[in-house]
């Protein structure tokens, strides 16, 4: 049973098979609060915005700094597929690690509380949910049936409780919820910007599976990945600077890679671990950003719902090929945007595999704490 | 939002609407906890086994109760699609009941508190999760976006904000989990009837839906559904005396409902209200009811999850017809077990539609408590 050859082992920390990303416009102060849970692991900051800025980053940490002017010596001509002046900036963080695993989080995340008021080690509920296995093609309704004194319940078939590889990991957050900017606005709680009451009772103690055939919104202010397994697909799109829409970047992201996961047949998980979400984001900003993506996604969602991949395409990348063709047919017709991002799409698979063939350009930052 | 037309009224009791399913061998003195919640509502309560022995229901209850000789009467020879020795045999109680929503709990399930100590009223969570929408057609990753202070994250669609009309709410227990034999079995604490340590860390605050196309292990212990919309589909099958099989009959109107409900558009919710369940049944005996339903479920899920009903199948009793002819040409091979099972399936909807028409015979329990 679940219980029977997992969680009696500690979970390991994986120094060496994970790195952290993390996209930055400002100092760095957050990663205070974080030592205890980070020192040991090797940080990938994507600086955005002007390049000529200095980024603060707490010293004894060991991290690599890229700015814009990076991205485009090491790209070149393919530097055009990544986001500026938007948080989507981080997947080049994501091409340029060489490690299994990656944890993305952002710089106004904090470390939060169980209701008991322990301190929540993030990372490591994350490296125990990638560990396990998923459910996707059944549902526990106990949850996530790997986790501590969890199993499987009566009536779940026995041929599938070995379950399926994890491939993403998706956690939430405390005190300030993801809410798109209507609801920011409409909730006047959050409008104003006022503190809530310690929030016990958003804090749910479970892990789950999104079950196969399922889309889900995939925020990427606290989420881990393997990225050897699902990397390539991990593309935040074109947004911010010159691009006519923001705060889709992880949206995009999460229904490429459910919809490839689920051909591939890995697994989604989401739930704790909780991070504690510092600030509200200004909502009448977001609107602005957010605007095309509210529209455009009530056609996106269901062209990805529809969507099958040819049993042909048997990697991740020519999965992620196959979808911008198909991004290009069905969307481009909603928004020439989409036919820009179908080749950004493409331009980002060419760059990943440049990067990351054994031939590959070294990419090694200029700016690089102590390693 | 969610928050702004939920949960600022307070749940309606539904009295005149709702009626409480209990299946028993033994004097119901469980209901002596649950009397503050249910002494409001009509019970309905199936005694299984020997019809001359007395059930003691404690004072001042409003119910009716059938026995099997009941059963034999009201049904006639279509008395043979209900099992015998069985808790299966509940299902008999939705058929005689005239209400649009039942609630049926087991007769070891108590009254459960939450993490601050405070008694959970099971039964007004039931109605909460059936009263509010559900989400089959899109992953919420803050669960239940109807619940109290809950809501849409951003990148959920607008257009599908409103939700669908929820079915069934499928409640979950403290103390024992719902395993099966094996899982019983392996597990010593459970094997050993020890008590666990009060199990706060099982408590999840969480409603969620289960999404379209997927699948779940529905148990019978603690469930609600709206009778007037699935009624005909909680069919729980033939178990018990003189069948190959037991505690596959909720699992099995599990898997038929969430066909259904996925056909018609409706929503199926889990997780929350949790019942206090008092003690596990022998893993000895489960295992000798199970033995056939853990080798025949890895045959039977694959079919309800590849099943698609035709179009013209518009009324929950059409379905059921349909699905029971598919079950007899793709499980009767299976094992003839199904066959017969198929049939039980065209008999219960034949005994739904004469009790349920208009014109149907009028089922009065002879012994019935104050009315």
């Amino acid at each position: 049973m679940a219980q029977m050859y997992s969680s009696v082992k500690p979970t390991p920390m994986l120094k060496d098979e994970l790195d952290i990303v993390i996209p930055t416009i400002r100092n760095l102060d957050f990663l205070e609060m974080w030592r205890p849970f980070f020192e040991h692991y090797h940080l990938i900051i994507i600086q955005d915005g002007d390049p000529s800025k200095t980024i603060n980053i707490p010293e004894g940490f060991d991290y690599e700094l890229y700015n814009r002017n990076d991205i485009n010596r090491i790209l070149g001509p393919k530097a055009s597929c990544i986001s500026f002046k938007d948080s989507a900036c981080r997947c080049f963080g994501y091409m340029v690690s060489k490690k299994k695993y990656i944890y993305t989080i952002d710089d106004d995340c904090f470390v939060a509380k169980d209701p008991s008021g322990k301190e929540i080690n993030a990372l490591e509920q994350h490296i125990k949910n990638l560990l396990s296995p998923s459910t996707p093609h059944f549902f526990n309704t106990l949850y996530d049936p790997y986790g501590d004194g969890a199993d499987f319940v009566r009536g779940y078939p026995f041929s599938m409780r070995e379950g399926a590889t994890t491939a993403v990991s998706h956690g939430l957050w405390l005190n300030i919820p993801d809410y798109d900017a209507p609801t920011q606005l409409v909730k006047p709680l959050e409008r104003n910007s006022r503190k809530f009451d310690l929030p016990i009772f958003l804090y749910v103690d479970a892990v789950m599976t999104i079950p196969k055939g399922t889309l889900f919104p995939m925020c990427g202010m606290n989420l881990a990945f393997d990225r050897e397994l699902i990397g390539p697909a991990m593309y935040f799109g074109l947004m911010g600077d010159g691009q006519p829409i923001g705060r889709y970047d992880d949206m995009w992201a999460g229904w490429c890679v459910k919809v490839i996961c689920d051909h591939m047949g890995w697994g989604v998980k989401t739930g704790l671990p909780y991070i504690w979400h510092s600030k509200a984001s200004n909502p009448f900003v977001n609107l602005r950003k957010e605007y095309n993506g509210i529209f455009w996604q009530e056609e996106a969602i269901p062209f990805f719902q529809s969507v099958t991949l040819p049993k042909e395409c048997t990697s991740v990348q020519q999965c992620y090929i196959e979808l911008a063709k198909l991004v290009k047919e069905r969307l481009g017709k909603v928004d020439p945007y989409f036919i820009k991002l179908a080749d950004g799409m493409v331009t980002w698979i060419e760059a990943w595999e440049e990067l990351n063939s054994p031939h590959g350009t070294e990419a090694r930052a200029p700016n690089s704490g102590k390693i």
